[in-house]
């Protein structure tokens, strides 16, 4: 028996987060004794064939850890409903805070995987920079174990910087790929592929990995061309886009 | 003597484009007979051991292309001086017409690099798309004799289209950059490495290799979150990111 399979996990949730975790935890040899969500439980374990349930009071009582990957707004009503006390409780969410635990266990902790899930979708779950918090030195102790076996790469955050770092992945994340969604609409609309977009849109997120964004940022906009910048608000004709134009330009302006 | 050596090139410009274009056309065997630049031909022409010129006048009389990577704006003022008529002249711009040559030449074509360049950042150009077009046949068999030899993947495409494409990597491209600079302002702010933002980055390019980016939107404004959205707006403190959240998060619920 390895370290890894000593440590016992119960999954409350069956969303993209948790079956990316899942699998991962599954591939590094943790014990993963049960799987909890009211409704899909079943497709997500029997997809990894682990022992489910979609009743609360049926929960394995004895785990080492209970790592919730549910919808924000779904903690309050699993909390309420949950079972035992004072067991070592983690989430992995960006944005609910480590104390949403308090009222049910002093043993509470985060563990915030950064990264854009979308299920099916694999994805190396190694580099993914895993945000930890623990309210106390039992729960850091296992947090710490936990994420050294999942990833290469982890960091102690409070829950105020989490929050920012969601906010921060939102732009990062969320955002650019709305940039690309607009280019791949400009494109098609006049005749061309969104492939002819690939190499750019990959050499675009290739550079800032060795060099600050302010420092390759090129355009019109940071060159201050403004016969370009006046073409390009001439020829797009969603009023949105042009406002998310005037901004950004002017926003690349600044630095 | 192979086919690439009997192509030969005379290059006017000294930029990021014009130093990844020689470089490659040198990688190539591409026989570049000289370089032109009013300021700066020296450092470039010395670093690839070009001949080179910063007098138009003396600009080698039987080059089969005069490959143009200025300025948009210095266009105007290098055809006034151009000592040669009906040459075959070629531009690498996305936002200048290919009748920018009509008053000197009938042989005249566009080879649009479309990809961002910085200097002395080294990319894979064979990767890169290249826009093409010409406006006649002579010229069209030619640029399509040097499209092949500089890259995998090229496309004939119109001006207007090429406008529309330059102005689709504005937003790929430009815009997404932006989006690093303010993630990374967020993170610095708030005691946070911007390295924790790179796995990040890299998945949400990654997944657009392979899926449309309406496909794979992740975050708070797809999920129609509007409990996170309030945090996040709370928490901006810049207006001009306050703006951008509240459009962005408006385009992506629109589709």
């Amino acid at each position: 028996m390895t370290n890894n399979q000593n440590l016992t996990v119960v999954i409350i949730g069956s969303g993209n987060v948790a079956w990316h975790i899942t699998k991962q935890m599954l591939h590094k040899k943790v014990n993963v004794l049960q799987l909890y969500s009211p409704h899909n439980a079943k497709t997500l374990a029997e997809e990894f064939n682990l022992p489910y349930t979609d009743n609360l009071s049926l929960l394995k009582e004895n785990a080492d850890m209970y790592l919730f990957s549910i919808k924000d707004d779904a903690y309050q009503d699993v909390i309420a409903h949950f079972p035992y006390q004072n067991k070592c409780m983690i989430h992995t969410s960006g944005s609910v805070d480590i104390n949403v635990f308090q009222s049910i266990t002093e043993n509470r902790g985060v563990l915030y995987p950064f990264q854009t899930f979308t299920k099916n979708i694999d994805l190396s779950f190694e580099k993914i920079p895993l945000c930890l918090e623990a309210g106390n030195q039992i729960t850091k102790e296992k947090i710490e174990q936990l994420a050294k076996i999942l990833s290469d790469n982890y960091h102690f955050i409070s829950s105020e910087q989490r929050k920012q770092l969601h906010l921060a992945g939102v732009f990062a994340c969320n955002f650019t790929n709305a940039m690309y969604r607009i280019a791949k609409e400009i494109v098609e609309k006049n005749g061309m592929d969104f492939s002819i977009l690939l190499a750019l849109i990959e050499e675009t997120a290739r550079k800032v990995q060795r060099h600050a964004p302010e420092k390759v940022q090129t355009g019109p906009a940071i060159r201050n061309d403004k016969k370009i910048m006046q073409q390009h608000l001439a020829i797009i004709e969603n009023k949105e886009y042009k406002l998310l134009y005037q901004t950004l330009s002017s926003i690349i302006q600044k630095k």
